[in-house]
């Protein structure tokens, strides 16, 4: 019995202990390290505290430790790696005090959202400057790398910042718009730009540029990261409405308020009937001001009747299937060990995380 | 007596024709070019559309034109520095964008701004996506300066968008405290990170850099570029209050209705009596929704009273003496001829543009 599960594909395992043991590890050496790339001068009130505020609350630091052992299994020490993957935490600190402020979001991190502590102009100024400061500690892997990586490791950045763009405009321009006719596919292309991008596909794919010291990586290392992303993205979505609001450390049910389109609420408008469809657009495209908690209950309560949540799931477990092809593919490239084992146990992970 | 104005220091001759000539012909490349940076698939309707709505509205090109003309005083070809010069131009278009939010601005290139066409998450989206293409013209000259240039460039273009984001927190900052202590030094050095860095300092070292093919630039073509930029800035101000608005652009007064500090409300808050200086603190302090047309109308009188515009005026002459000093020291090491008679001729333009 305990053979045939160990023989069960990926998607089906248990995440193994190996994965929270290299989060703490690695997750701690990058959260010491990355103050000494935040800038420690004036203007500080008004400037510095503010773009280390977010870095300060620590998140779960999932995206530079992806790095980090992705360089290792690739042949890279961590010293070698640690300065793109504080560039990898610093993008995602960047991403979330911006789209805090595109949401209108009141919580981060369990505490106040930067904008709702200084108000939006300084809390994008802060947003600005980490986008940029993402790319300093970048400056340094000509040290370890060569001009050449280290160019190919700057353009990878430009062009996944570009793609979080990319993503973001189109899940915020489906709300401005309440457009009804999103379908799975348009979710998955948005969540590749937005989510995948910067969570998954570019940490690992910085990793092995830094570990080969070769200008290219195989594309089955950047659709294992596609997958293991995009199921993550969607655990996200589940957790949103159905978690616990101190362990998810954001507002409860905010992607109802602020309108996102996920695979849940793609499901449900499939599902539902033509009124209650009616009442579900009505309701998701309504100014956050102006919904009421009635009738974002009421649509919590259509998406049980019709199990939209267990829809979402089911899905995840298909792209995590994917996610498991794809690194059996590229693990034969990788240095057997700890770190490669790590990246296998990630793909359990991203679902089972905060169940 | 044509003799004793042509001897005159620069910062007292009027502007030669070569000025608009240079502008005008390098300005339509730079416009010409641009577009080709700028891509063209989707999202289009919610990204990509509003990426190239400031660039269509077309400014006067200064900052690209610096680039262009520094890097042929240097001995490079207009091709060889294109693609540095779109990336100067596209960063101003960025920081307008997102200036425009933070200041509430209405109008930009004499119509709606970014923000009020398309609400403020998309346009903050765009701006951000505009920040990063910035960097991607950069990418291309490795092809005509090699990995080490290069990334020298890179890395000055990162620095720059770092100070312009220190320098937009100064001035933030002030507004949001509505600090009354600003002094004249403290707002030379927020134009210095806010202003010049990117408007001049960079362009001017960015073209020396590829000009030369050499990683560093003397520090003196760098002063003359922060003393041009500051009387460039001092103008704009003086300009803001006392100028046209069909020729401005932007909203006249927009600075007291934002309650900026520029050296004409310093002078003021110097000059006048306890009983203004009060009246004027307050006026300044409130929110730009809640001013009144009075209200602006009573500090206008007042700056008129204490001809405050004079006073900027005299500071923004004695920073072009400057401004004429360190070019006379750069000049013998740039080529003679007539990129350089426009880089010595922009020395009157900053203050006779628009006047």
């Amino acid at each position: 019995m305990l053979d045939e599960i160990e023989d069960a594909p990926a998607y089906l395992r248990r995440t193994p202990d190996v994965v929270s043991e290299v989060l703490s590890e690695y997750g701690e050496l990058v959260q010491r390290a990355l103050f000494d790339f935040l800038p420690d001068h004036e203007p500080k009130r008004y400037l510095y505290d503010l773009v280390s505020e977010y870095p300060r609350r620590a998140g779960r630091m999932m995206r530079p430790v992806l790095c980090l052992a992705s360089a290792k299994a690739h042949g890279a020490s961590i010293e070698q790696a640690m300065s793109a993957a504080i560039g990898v935490e610093l993008l995602h600190n960047a991403l979330l005090v911006i789209d805090d402020i595109q949401d209108g979001s009141e919580e981060r991190r369990g505490k106040a959202s930067l904008h709702r502590e200084h108000g939006i102009p300084l809390a994008l100024n802060a947003g600005s400057a980490l986008t940029v400061l993402s790319l300093v500690p970048l400056l340094k892997s000509v040290r370890s790398c060569g001009p050449f990586v280290a160019l190919r490791i700057f353009e990878q950045a430009v062009r996944t910042a570009q793609a979080c763009a990319e993503g973001q405009a189109m899940e915020l321009g489906w709300r401005a718009d309440n457009e009804i006719d999103v379908t799975p596919a348009d979710y998955l292309r948005m969540v590749l730009l937005k989510t995948c991008s910067y969570s998954t596909i570019y940490p690992l794919q910085v990793g092995a540029l830094v570990g080969t010291g070769q200008p290219s990586v195989d594309r089955a290392l950047m659709r294992f990261g596609y997958f293991l992303g995009a199921a993550f993205q969607i655990q996200d979505d589940v957790l949103n409405l159905g978690g616990d609001h101190d362990q998810y450390g954001k507002e409860l049910a905010g992607d109802l308020w602020e309108g996102k389109r996920t695979l849940i609420t793609i499901a449900l408008l499939r599902d539902c009937n033509a009124e209650e469809r009616r009442e579900v657009v009505l309701t998701l495209g309504r100014a956050r001001e102006d919904k009421t908690d009635e009738e974002i209950d009421r649509v919590l309560t259509l998406i049980r009747k019709y199990r939209s949540i267990d829809c979402a799931r089911r899905q995840a477990q298909a792209v995590l299937g994917a996610a498991t092809h794809e690194f059996e593919r590229y693990a034969p490239r990788m240095l057997p060990g700890r770190d490669r084992a790590f990246l296998a146990g990630m793909i359990p992970w991203v679902i089972e995380q905060l169940k």
